[in-house]
């Protein structure tokens, strides 16, 4: 991180809806560039939809020419089968960061809830309205956007 | 599938070992072209061991130019864990097929055994003689490899 800035790329990884978030932090400081969410088109094959989504965060990176990614880790998955489903995403976006020569940091949840909003156990809206004041944003980003968003905040507080 | 063939790469994925087994279907006959192993060096994170597999997978994509890639579908997981490490290395294969344009198939471990010995609850060493005789190979390839190769003889035999 520098004057010239380090730009990070939060993903909030789903097989339905996946986030991404874009900053620029320079020095202690940092700005909102981007955010979005990428949705495979409903009626693909689930295979199909983690090449849909491997292709949108590669597209995402060819745009912003992230520094770094950072990536939302394994909460208990409630099951194997939605275990499964994420990790699929999950190494979509590894693949994408690793095609990309992008180091990939990963944080807890909790983590990044406590990082931005000082409670570990914040709400999804919590986290949205605390983002749309750090980001100094006119509205509050879709909640897995503004999660994504939390991420890239929360490896920006580590480096 | 014609008289020129069709590369058929047939995967068995695992964040250990991921087999990989190319044949090449002419007509109704199939010819062995390679198999191997993809296994990340010992000590890696866990991310760059899906990072490892996927450029190891997209390498012998770029060497060998398959038609179609056979892989393995998702038994009933354990647990969660064994199911979300598994996953993360199925997105990796997905995306690698994703970004050379390959389609992909995927087909139950049962399946695959009946195609290759004609019994869905064939054991590994099994599966290891067949393919040994299927394709006249002077040696039987390891398990992992044994494996992806049956996987490509069973999408051969759906084409």
């Amino acid at each position: 991180m520098d004057n010239k800035g380090y730009i990070i790329l939060g993903i909030d990884p789903g097989s339905i809806k996946t986030g991404y978030g874009l900053i620029n932090a320079v020095g202690r400081s940092f700005f909102h560039i981007d955010n979005g969410l990428i949705m495979p088109p409903k009626g693909l094959d689930f295979k199909d939809r983690i090449g849909f989504i491997f292709r949108g965060v590669c597209d995402v990176m060819d745009e912003f020419k992230p520094n770094a990614v950072a990536l939302e880790d394994v909460f208990i998955a409630k099951n194997a089968q939605s275990a499964l489903k994420l990790g699929h995403v999950r190494g979509a976006v590894m693949s994408a960061a690793a095609i990309h020569g992008l180091p990939l940091f990963e944080y807890t949840p909790t983590r990044v809830k406590q990082s931005v909003t000082g409670n570990g156990r914040a709400e999804k809206f919590q986290i949205q309205e605390m983002i749309k004041i750090l980001l100094r944003l006119k509205e509050a980003p879709y909640e897995d956007a503004a999660d994504a968003l939390a991420i890239a905040i929360t490896h920006a507080f580590t480096v």
